[in-house]
């Protein structure tokens, strides 16, 4: 059997852009799914009292240059070269994460994702204004007016809420935040130690 | 030729007793020698308005369990099977640093380091007391009458205000903080990143 591995992600955090381009090399090495968990970073860090990096370190000296340094490595390292910081920068998410609600009961969450991360890590749109994400949906041969439409909805507004509330239950502080099984992984710089535990927990399993 | 690889260290962070446990097999990986540079932490902490992350994320929910659980699986993981936290954390390492510039210029930096990281991170030492030092460094087969009177000389404490200073000028933040060339690398989490770049560079010098 194969471990569950869960990743709470929200498309405000460039790292989640980053873990998403990287984790479907990580599920065919490995053979194993990794179920995405829609979640709202700004309520997490409420629950949590954290902040974003940028923010959290922005009085220490040296400390954002080597962020935005190591993640133009990070990023040239994997190929990633269509990246680029949005302008609008820290974005509201709600709609936006409020939709992968919608599109995971549709059963489009991938094209969703796919389509939502490049509209704001490739493209520079400002995802929080309703015009620009119908536009950008559209483009990606997604039903917009559907998702428009049901992120009104309250059950949809709720699950996010919920999402949100039992990732922090679980111990989540911050995203990309993976589960395998029970281990916690958080950040972009840990998924090759995430990919070796799927694997352990995988034969383990197996033997 | 070779690229020139910096690590700047303080005894006082566990994260340098990992790396330097570490580094024995990324220098034979790579046949590339890692230069110690003897830094202190407190020093850098001062000067970049920096904290430790143990305090710098105390009000965050779920960060110092995470970092907790992370750090034994880690352990764990490459068999670091010795360690366990000292008791009177955080340490003021200025004697001990002030020892490393000694020992450095006495030809013995590397059996010092052992030595104390051992007395530190596995021997549950308290390592600001001058008795306790100079036992732990008797007891590991090193001068401990020349190491104590020589960390009184002006000339050794003025070396580590000085390595401190171009730590920090050279964009040091924290340790452990590695340079592969001018590539910063901080933290135990991208060591394996850091090897690559090694190779990397050293690749490229032969090619």
């Amino acid at each position: 059997m194969n471990p569950i591995v869960q990743y709470h992600f929200d498309f405000g955090s460039p790292n989640c852009y980053i873990a998403h381009k990287l984790i479907p090399g990580i599920e065919e090495r490995t053979g194993v799914t990794i179920d995405y968990l829609p979640v709202l970073l700004g309520g997490i860090f409420k629950l949590t009292n954290n902040q974003p990096p940028m923010i959290k370190f922005q009085d220490v000296k040296g400390k954002n240059a080597y962020m935005r340094r190591e993640m133009a490595r990070f990023l040239k390292t994997h190929g990633l070269d269509r990246f680029r910081m949005n302008s609008n920068f820290p974005i509201n998410t709600v709609q936006v994460m409020r939709g992968a609600i919608v599109a995971a009961e549709e059963d489009f969450l991938m094209p969703y994702v796919d389509v939502i991360s490049a509209a704001i890590w490739e493209q520079d749109l400002k995802m929080d204004d309703p015009d620009v994400i119908a536009a950008a949906l559209k483009a990606g041969g997604l039903d917009a007016d559907l998702i428009l439409r049901r992120i009104q909805e309250d059950g949809i507004k709720k699950q996010l809420v919920h999402n949100t509330s039992r990732a922090v239950e679980m111990g989540t502080f911050g995203c990309p935040f993976f589960y395998v099984g029970d281990e916690p992984y958080f950040g972009k710089d840990i998924l090759r130690d995430m990919e070796e535990e799927i694997l352990r927990q995988k034969n383990q399993a197996s033997a």
